[in-house]
């Protein structure tokens, strides 16, 4: 089982589409990848009333993949799933969702991940529990670091570096 | 930590019940076995409104798992769960589900899974995150087919082949 | 990667907070841990009309972590996530929660569970399939146990022992 490292850097909650270029690290080979969202993250479960925090609700997201935060990057894929917030004392989630790649090497390929998002912290850290086609056998983690965040439209961009070890 | 491989096919999101023989894979035991269901399959999310491709809609599922794809098939089990449509562009869905065995040799164990179902793919690769029992510590893969497909009643016959290595 | 075996025991759906000590295992250290809740469990999606034992209901939940099953035991942090009731036939559970140490030798470190609890069963055992800081790479599984369960309130005392192997 030869070990693989790269970088995605991604955008959540976004209407930006979003650029960057590849980058390398040492001994590994690095993509630098970005999701942005279009109106791409709806919310399908309401909190119940008197519950702090949006405490329950629920999001579908269906965010692009790019590769860096700007409008004009390239798109690699998909970022697929839900997140719930699982905190009544601050915005924490519980996020699930599979990053689909449609472009590029790992094309066809996909990344699971589930964890906990305390959205507000600078690294938010979260496994990566499995994966398909090039990524079957997964195992590894996720560091999420919010790059952009506008108050008046609420739309995010958010980096995922993301570390796997794979056959 | 022997590893293991065996083969699931069944059937989701149908009111068949379903049969087939156990086979043999070379160096490893295989199962077939298949899933039914009556109306064990229920929307508990709806789709927010305009929105694509039923993007939000959530599925409880409680689906026989069988030996077989024909009515008459021998029940070993359940797969329980959910399903998330996760996708504004096509039928993808983020599936979470336990196959519990309440019969043969996997009786009392479960196996969980947790993936990308892009449903009208010929084969769709979900990841085995764990199992518990025999599966504890279960890392593998699922393959799902669709069998059948009935566009009346929208019922379908989905095999699943699951590969597993556990202590 | 080394191995490192330690139990928490908790509490999930009560309103009690709860206290015990630490013990220890052989060849390993053992934590006693307790979850409580006040009303940090709450129903965000109903069962469909005419569908037996829930099935369908989702529940998010935010529970306190303690060291123990009294009132007066220390909190070390909380569960949060959600369970699923996935059957027809009986009350068992699909479970996706986040343990969020705050506070002990554990603090800033979370570990991901995902699998089936059938609650009325003695012991059920559910996947460790991840966790992040000192439980990055985690593999494991978890056994529950209730402790308490108050018919009149619905308040529950769960008594979790967690197995991890990690980094």
């Amino acid at each position: 089982m030869p070990s693989r490292l790269f970088a995605i850097v991604a955008a959540t909650d976004t209407t930006q589409v979003t650029v960057t270029t590849d980058t390398m690290q040492e001994a590994a080979a690095a993509d630098v990848v970005w999701l942005g969202r279009a109106p791409t993250s709806v919310q399908v479960v309401k909190s119940p009333p008197n519950v702090p925090n949006g405490f329950g609700v629920v999001n579908m997201i269906d965010n692009p993949l790019t590769l860096g935060p700007d409008l004009s990057s390239k798109s690699i894929g998909k970022a697929q799933g839900f997140y719930a917030l699982a905190s009544q004392e601050e915005i924490a989630l519980l996020m699930a969702m599979n990053f689909v790649f449609t472009q590029g090497k790992y094309n066809g390929s996909t990344i699971t991940i589930l964890g906990r998002n305390s959205v507000l912290n600078k690294v938010r850290e979260m496994p990566v529990i499995g994966g398909s086609g090039l990524f079957r056998f997964a195992t590894g983690y996720a560091q999420a670091r919010t790059h952009m965040f506008d108050l008046k439209t609420g739309d995010a961009t958010v980096e995922y570096s993301v570390y796997v070890k794979h056959y």
